[in-house]
């Protein structure tokens, strides 16, 4: 089967010099496959000959007139920027034109636009944004990671359902593991929402292995971590900007003199080994789940490399079936919780 | 002055072998100063002796018959094990035999019992965990880390003013900036409780900086950083478990094979210094703030510099005078926000 994927090719910090770019790699990569970029058609049509390319029966182009800001209210994104790329983009979605979407825009207007154009699948009452992290045993899937603010104990155990699907479809894992993200030792274990949702993930069909805490999450104790929104974005914030900090210094200490500067060529070999290891962009792209069609936001500031890998992601969940297979297990799953 | 530390010596994964070593090292460090071990009288002087030391002046016995175990429910600590080691080392905070009290025990019994025994300074309803993490610009006080799962924004408000006590008097940070974690791009910024707390945050005497984000934390934007201890504590946890894991990547890639041993000895000297960099074990002890007494609580798996860490940590906030201060700032406060 051939996949369509649209792109939003105004979004992001680098906007075309990286979507575009990504796009045509991506082609290049794979058989089978089509993209629209969509923006405005001079900026694209420049942005495919700087890249040594043009329009072609894999490469389209579909004209939006506007660009929604990063820092734009989402709200004021869905009634004011109807020609907006991220808004073309989805309605390509869901005019059955394309099979998925990729935008690096902003998260807030994206999960916004893309609930309002796609709507939610039966039995989801909310979407939730859920990305692949590293781990020391392989990769976690964990959500939600901002899109709710407060979620009700069966929202966590949608995220739940959500999660596991994904951690199958597009992983291929078998009867994934899934944790609630949870603190430890002290006086109460959670909040009244965790410890119903704990319940309700205890008396559904998933492999449900308990509570986790924020250190499971790298170790890789289980294949899902399901969280409220508010605690996900701090989680994936903060670890980030860890990440970033520690590769720093790595870099400082040994770039310090001309000592450090010559163990540095001869520990290269093991620092690019490390680097590679844990570098982010071989997870960029998190994916809008829950919805009636598939949406990967890709991080803002990504680069050809991880937009690309946004593209991929997108594209393996059209292959995998993920939709179809959300859909069942949630009707599975709303069965046996009622 | 002369400070007398109150240490919990059978408390931690390690019990006796570290907190007695951390107290002797501590004490060779630093003239007027003194430590009461609490626990088994038999095993004290056991584990003294095998230091090569012994009762003395500076070093004392002070029995207690029971420990409170790693998993123990703190409602029971407080209830069966009132002869607890942990228990009688805060009666002697309470009871002016000690300045401080040094914990590497049950975190949830720890607040417990504190609470209990010593109750919160004027003005502050609960107490909260704090700890100073390291960021790239220096540290920041991270607050609350998990002993108030739902907070008011009252709360958060107290947070922030003890906080930036801690900032000011341990930490010597003059006017310290405050900043309220939250979520950034999304729809809704943060929840009606975060919200009414930023609200409560401007209006008061704080350096208030605004809202922060995740990766905020270690860039090192504020001096102190306000949450709820359910965020706080998943923060703390993944962060730690993130660093845990990069520190084995690191330690893999360089024994994979002859090759990268031998780079690894080359870089030794960077790599030795990029531990220490980042070496949490030099911001061991989390300080149970908003009691009336100073109490520091050890990671449970700490080793002897980094228990002897905490020692410092809360012998410096007696000199300090921390109690006061944040006394004083509490009742300022007050007048300003009502």
């Amino acid at each position: 089967m051939t996949i369509t994927v649209a792109i939003d090719a105004m979004g992001g910090d680098h906007g075309l010099a990286v979507t575009v770019a990504a796009a045509l790699s991506y082609l290049k990569h794979t058989l089978d496959t089509k993209i629209i970029l969509v923006g405005h058609r001079d900026a694209v049509v420049r942005a495919l000959a700087a890249a040594g390319s043009f329009e072609s029966e894999r490469v389209s182009i579909q004209v939006a007139t506007q660009v929604v800001t990063m820092d734009e209210a989402p709200a004021l994104a869905i009634r004011k920027k109807k020609d907006s790329s991220m808004r073309v983009a989805v309605n390509l979605l869901k005019e059955g034109r394309a099979d998925a979407c990729v935008s690096a825009g902003n998260t807030g207007a994206l999960m916004a636009i893309s609930s309002f154009v796609l709507k939610t699948l039966p039995g989801i009452e909310r979407p939730a944004i859920a990305a692949t992290l590293p781990t020391y045993k392989g990769q976690t899937v964990v959500l939600d990671l901002g899109a709710n603010i407060n979620c009700s104990a069966q929202q966590l155990l949608q995220f739940g359902v959500m999660g596991a699907m994904l951690a199958t479809a597009v992983d291929g894992k078998d009867r994934p593991t899934v944790g609630l993200l949870n603190i430890g030792a002290e006086a109460i274990k959670g909040n009244d929402v965790v410890k119903e949702a704990a319940d309700l993930l205890r008396a559904s069909h998933l492999n449900f292995y308990g509570n986790v805490e924020g250190d499971d999450i790298f170790k890789g104790t289980v294949d899902v971590v399901v969280c409220d929104g508010f605690t996900g974005n701090v989680l994936l914030k903060s670890t980030e900007g860890l990440a970033r900090i520690m590769a720093t210094y790595l870099r400082e200490e040994f770039s310090r003199n001309l000592l450090t500067k010559v163990s540095s060529i001869v520990a290269r070999p093991v620092i690019r080994a490390f680097r590679r290891r844990v570098d982010p962009r071989q997870y960029n792209g998190a994916t809008l789940v829950g919805l009636r069609g598939i949406v990967v936001k890709s991080h803002g500031s990504a680069d050809v490399f991880a937009f690309e890998t946004a593209i991929k992601r997108a594209a393996a969940e059209v292959t995998n079936g993920v939709l179809m297979r959300i859909e069942e297990m949630i009707a599975g799953q709303q069965v046996n919780v009622a």
